[in-house]
């Protein structure tokens, strides 16, 4: 939690921002696994999070914007909850510490919405990913279930990612220590890698690491010898061998910042020469995203630029053929890049997603495209200093993907579909930093981080 | 999962236990943390695992009892899915080898449905845990959101409940493997505790002992040296000389089955003299439970059991006075063991509990007692082969407690304050194992786990 009058000071942003009626924001809630008590680790939402910095359940912060006045709304702890939780700070103690007067029980907040719809106050809510918010929004303000997303106030959501774009030096600390975990995670997968190993091995080391720090990871870690298979959770393959391994993961701190990472390393401690060919476009995209990243680029651009780096790479590989721009142009080098080049990262690791992909990456000067590979691009839009994203190529060989399109003809002109059936064994390859925006260019978040196929294999070199 | 024919047998009893009309099992969705495409690790709901055994978001079972069909209502998956995905196993081979051969679009189940109302068959459906569940069972059958846990159908409850109390011997071996992941995790927090140690980082290590077996944790593990904080989720203490470790934790495999053990540790090794003498107190208690543990006594004599035993040991240790008959009668002895002896335990680690704890607990010859400390007893009625349940007594020293029930002078002739006062520092121990009843008594599954305490400090005399 920092301290109290950055809550009060975002808070009172906020309400100049909207300007108008009461704003409601919605604390989330445990979410049961296989019965009521027996609860997922509890994650808080990250608005809530970032203008009220309490991180318990089924709390509910008001600003009353007209009124100038602040609440948060929940249940206080009873003698009994003491005799079975110990100790604890009262809510009321610990609202003050968010620099919130007046926390009051839950019950209340049903008249305290009523004065405000008598005196026809604008009531600002977000839309909800949960549906449980949804239910309690619905039930307060008497809108159909179904309604909740439609009637949202797009005025509150545009002020929220506005502030939350621009990462603060105290939040860049912390996003600074949660890429430092995930470095150690990383790290701890590296040199910890060997033939023989199960995928869920190397992951529970990996998620020691991150607990050791109290943090969790940020998302579902990804790691596996697949890695062309994008949306692949599954941990259970055996490491050979001459596999490389594709390790994408990040640590989640206790307050909330989020770190990511993919890195990719051999299970035997070295590439073999076709792997370090491909790793090594890999990281020339990487480093074509790291020189062109800066305030008042689009990232859309910067995308492109990193495909054009494919592309001449795969040319020159003889895998595509013709030229560069038109290549691009009309993505063909889409069939081994089919994702985006990064995301905004924050309390989310993809920062508020929660509120729709193209209202925090895109905006009035750059809309989503529609192009495979280009419209899976999160972040397109301009970049400004105080952002942190993640920059994250990848190049792949998705053997139902290349059979897709060769049986279509599909960028006959620009594929060679015979040199590209020699790397159908290949799997895929991907290398992920997190990068904040400064005023002439960018900075990597966190200590340094082995890049080069050579500094990926010092690290490995004795595992065995 | 297991055989087909396992599948097909259990949905054959089910069918003759409810008898008539068609029978709705929800699988469960995925849970969002903080936004919809980051969701917590998957937890399939264990009823649909124990009949339907498929691990998989957003399927529903259907079971048509009067005319003898069965269906698993889902989304196949697309050729999109499969370049994102990987190459896959369709649904329909997955239900085919759950014995299913209707694998159906979900879209479908309406007009299933309609056509079961038409034909005024009863639509027999579960109470639910989980909100959106609820809402996927109101949209269906058209019924108010509030009235799904009040409509559901006792019947099918009670026969489920009836079938998955009773475990057969596949699923012993399953609960014995957990019980020994559970026992690794515990031996690998003993082997590593020591002074100056977070608690969050032994939980990173036993955490990873779980996942080395591809298991995650059954439950949100309590690592605290202040045992007597029965609700302690915190890992953020120092781990100081003198201390001792409570640890409650267990792992739930892959494919669903749970484990639960308590130890007690000591940081520096070795238990001081009155760690040492209320710790054999506690075993004198979890003794007498294993003494009494078989088919024919009910759960709750022998939580009485071990409660005499405590009061005993109570008064021979001068902390409390008078006779233990009455002591336990009244419930005096409950101010140190204010919780129940134990729990079912299989699929879910409470099991079933999403049924309602008395519904699996008890029955119509054993009810649920108001008296403090015996209403918190989970499990009370009578014993069967075939249930498998825990032990876990336990002895506090709460302070919010003592001195609660001390101003209100409750139990003066029972309790000596003035020597209960001396153990306010104390804290407090559990220790716990998972039973399985037989036919003359019962067996703890798992290998041998150290209990007395000096097996405790044999395995935590190498640590320093």
């Amino acid at each position: 939690m920092f301290d109290k009058n950055i809550y009060i000071s975002r808070r009172k942003k906020l309400k100049e921002l909207v300007g108008d009626g009461l704003i409601l924001i919605i604390g989330n809630s445990e979410s049961p696994m296989s019965y009521a008590d027996n609860a997922y680790n509890f994650i808080q939402d990250s608005t809530f999070l970032y203008y009220f910095g309490l991180n318990s359940p089924d709390l509910i912060g008001v600003i009353d914007v007209e009124n100038d006045k602040e609440y948060i709304f929940g249940k206080e702890f009873t003698i009994d909850d003491i005799i079975w939780m110990g100790q604890q700070k009262t809510f009321k103690e610990r609202a003050a510490e968010v620099g919130i007067e007046k926390f009051v029980e839950s019950e209340k907040l049903e008249e305290v919405l009523e004065k405000a719809k008598l005196k026809k106050q604008i009531i600002h809510f977000t839309n909800q990913y949960r549906i449980e918010n949804s239910l309690k929004i619905s039930k307060l303000l008497d809108f159909n279930l179904d309604d909740v997303n439609k009637k949202f106030s797009k005025k509150l959501v545009a002020g929220i990612i506005e502030m939350r774009n621009l990462k603060k030096d105290y939040e860049i600390t912390e996003l600074e220590k949660a890429t430092n975990v995930t470095r150690e995670m990383h790290l701890t997968a590296m040199k910890n890698v060997k033939p023989g190993m199960k995928g869920y091995e190397l992951v529970a080391l990996l998620e020691a690491a991150a607990k050791k720090y109290n943090a969790t990871t940020s998302f579902h870690t990804i790691c596996t010898t697949n890695g062309q298979i994008l949306h692949n959770h599954f941990h259970g393959n055996t490491f050979k061998e001459g596999d490389v391994v594709l390790l994408d993961c990040g640590a989640r701190l206790e307050n909330g910042y989020c770190g990511d990472m993919t890195t990719v390393f051999p299970v035997s401690g070295k590439f073999d020469s076709r792997q370090k060919d491909i790793y090594s476009l890999l990281i020339e995209m990487f480093d074509r995203a790291e020189e062109c990243t800066k305030p008042g680029v689009t990232n859309k651009f910067v995308h492109l630029e990193v495909c054009k780096v494919l592309a001449k790479g795969m040319i020159k590989r003889g895998i595509m053929k013709g030229n560069i721009d038109e290549i691009v142009n009309i993505g063909a080098h889409a069939l081994f890049f089919p994702h985006g080049l990064g995301h905004m990262i924050g309390l989310d690791v993809h920062d508020m997603e929660n509120f729709g992909e193209n209202n925090v990456g895109y905006d009035e000067f750059t809309k989503r495209e529609t192009q495979f590979g280009l419209k899976s691009l999160r972040m397109g839009k301009e970049l400004k200093a105080g952002y942190v994203l993640t920059i994250e190529p990848g190049i792949y060989f998705i053997p139902e993907l290349i059979e897709r399109w060769k049986k279509e003809g599909k960028f006959e002109e620009y594929i060679n579909y015979e040199e590209v059936k020699k790397y159908l064994d290949f799997g895929g390859m991907r290398y992920e930093g997190d990068f904040l925006i400064t005023e002439n260019g960018n900075r990597r978040l966190g200590d340094k981080m082995p890049k080069y196929f050579n500094e990926i294999e010092e690290i490995l070199k004795n595992n065995n």
